[in-house]
């Protein structure tokens, strides 16, 4: 068994940070889960436009508000507290947060810890075609 | 993509109510993520053995206090806001909520949604092991 707290976790190199999101990785590949498992925060006044092409992602809201946009269909969702996006299809999308939004995230596969998302708004695929990417703190 | 609020789930029957627990079942196996995840409440003032022999699982605490105990280990630790546990092992636990405590859970396999936790604790394996157990409402 594995418990881990929050607090803890943002004070170590699990806890990184990039354009416009930071992201308190509770459990990585390594972890053995077969899935990992985030507490992500989105910023106030970002674009956020992202695409998983290796990875299936659910988000679930817990604190804060914006937009979600599909990039398939232009549907344009609120995101509020409660609410849960699934990319089911490796779905293109744009977050756009009104205030800070904080969430919890579920990755299949599991994100190895390592990549951070690439110029196409990707997470890399693990590991053959990591790419030599530097974590921003 | 899938987009879907917890008032709505809690209005059907992805919401599940049994003996201490009460759990919202955001994603299913059918939705085919790879994982489920479910906002789970656990009730003040029960104590929930569990034995998930079938399926690894995650759980975030959002709300409440209480403690789990490693049935391996006999260790006791405090559940509060922003502490997560991971059963790796199966692991054997008992949660004891002091107060109602809410989680966010996934789960891997995905739980199919007709599951109830048998007599030993356990999630039955999916399909081919399911009982014949009725859903408590």
């Amino acid at each position: 068994m594995i418990v881990r707290n929050l607090n803890d976790i943002r004070k170590t190199d699990r806890n990184v940070r990039s354009d416009g999101w930071a992201s308190a990785r509770m459990l990585l590949k390594d972890d053995g889960m077969g899935f990992s498992f985030h507490i992500t925060t989105m910023f106030a006044g970002t674009e956020l436009k992202m695409h998983y092409q290796n990875h299936l992602e659910s988000v679930f809201v817990l604190k804060g508000k914006g937009t979600i946009e599909d990039l398939a269909t232009g549907e344009i969702h609120k995101l509020e507290p409660g609410v849960m996006y699934a990319l089911t299809d490796n779905d293109r999308h744009i977050v756009r947060p009104e205030t800070d939004i904080l969430t919890a995230c579920t990755f299949n596969p599991p994100v190895t810890g390592k990549e951070v998302h690439d110029e196409t708004g990707a997470y890399p695929a693990d590991p053959e075609v990591l790419r030599a990417t530097v974590l921003a703190e």
